[in-house]
């Protein structure tokens, strides 16, 4: 067998992933570049399916860099979006995208009022600075000290974000970025309550009940894969073997790609 | 004396810059909360100056974390603005604020077109996750082969943005907040020009002249100071001393804040 194990992941999506990929098999003006097990990917779909925007889904496995998909993201990296023949990728910029090229397809997850877009983007920076980072070294780190260091900063990170969350959702009645920003961690958390020792609790109530809420939202779910296929690709995160390009920069402390 | 030695730093703008803050004591419904030597502070500067929006300068001293600035922006770092009573914060964030909140100011930094406002955001990140921390990794490393990787990243990240440079700015003729997130460190480049051996050329000769571009534009020479007094505070960089949010991250390879 060629490659690094990465390349060989389950080849595509399950359960009521599969379903929702069923459905976005036609041509549309947008093809969304995916791989079912990505986090970053679960943003942009969420984003997708909030707001029902037409979109074919392409199945992609990012780790064998094929030339195909690298001339779509040079980086190498799902999600990517080709919009009229050209191509777009990072998933938080898509979810801009997604609101500037589709202004007036209900609902926004951006609000229109400009402090209030100011303040979406402000937690979201923090949740790519102090939550998701430090969920990949909780996981990640072998040593127990540098488990239960990075587990207390990853705590503290969605203790911060949690003083600020106004129920049922960040905003409050509004579904926005800021939710689909955090989602996809929150229903991978099972992944470091496992084998980590997080508690939700530790974050406090509120957090317990905000994350019970996003998970069982109808776009998380739509969007979620049947949790065996992940096992695999966890283990080596677990193991600290994982050859992603990500896992290597949280090894070697430089910023997530 | 008390107080870490970046709590020292000489308290205002001098030169150029010295004169665009006595123009802009008057109270107004912004109010720009700066740091006269700070890189990041130095973006936002930019773009008020370039669009021409009214502003009321406002020189803080960030290290010393003073209760009445940890209200404006509980991280404790400049630049932060506070709006009608209301206060935002990161430079890239307050940019794009500055467009949301003022459309119809002439000229727009992020163009109106979907596609290209994605775009000019994919050439920010990058610039946010391959040139800052590793301009910042030539400057605080010691050993000359940890010197050599850092300065090698950095030139790597420059030329691939090089690569997108159409001239004479990153899109062509308009001015447009890639120039702005870049042009900060592009007149800073001198402290690793005269300390750790890098050269404009080494990223090729579309970025050397794009780099001259940059540091003659009217609005960069605006909101800059006299080299004097950043000289000081560059050396406790230099012998990787410095004790400010980014430095200790960059130390323990950690996202910069
Ligand atoms: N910053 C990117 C990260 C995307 C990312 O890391 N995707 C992973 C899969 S979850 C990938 O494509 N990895 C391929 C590789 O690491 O080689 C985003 O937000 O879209
Ligand atoms: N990500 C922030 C970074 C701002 C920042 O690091 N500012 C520095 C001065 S250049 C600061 O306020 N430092 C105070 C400290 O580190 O304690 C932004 O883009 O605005």
């Amino acid at each position: 067998m060629s490659g690094i194990p990465d390349q060989r992941i389950f080849p595509h999506a399950t359960g009521k992933a599969a379903e929702t990929v069923a459905k976005h098999q036609e041509p549309q003006d947008l093809i969304f570049h995916a791989g079912w097990f990505c986090p970053y990917v679960q943003r942009t779909w969420i984003a997708l399916e909030e707001r029902g925007i037409p979109y074919q889904y392409k199945e992609v496995n990012p780790y064998k860099k094929e030339k195909h998909f690298l001339d779509i993201n040079p980086k190498g990296l799902v999600p990517a979006i080709e919009y009229q023949g050209k191509a777009l990728y990072e998933s938080l910029i898509l979810t801009e995208f997604l609101e500037d090229a589709y202004p007036s397809t209900k609902p926004n997850l951006l609000p229109a009022d400009p402090y209030t877009r100011a303040y979406v983007r402000i937690w979201i920076d923090h949740i790519n600075k102090q939550i998701v980072p430090n969920f990949m070294r909780v996981v990640q780190a072998q040593e127990e000290d540098k488990q239960k260091a990075a587990l207390a900063d990853f705590v503290k990170g969605l203790t911060t974000l949690t003083e600020k969350i106004k129920g049922p959702y960040f905003l409050g009645e509004e579904f926005s970025l800021v939710d689909v920003a955090i989602a996809p961690w929150v229903v991978r958390d099972y992944i470091i309550r496992e084998n980590r020792g997080f508690l939700r609790e530790a974050a406090g109530d509120v957090w317990k009940q905000y994350a019970e809420k996003l998970e069982s939202r109808d776009s998380v779910l739509r969007t979620q894969s049947n949790k065996e296929h992940s096992a695999e690709i966890y283990g080596r995160y677990l193991r600290n073997e994982a050859q992603s390009e990500a896992a290597k920069a949280i090894r070697e402390g430089r910023p997530i790609p």
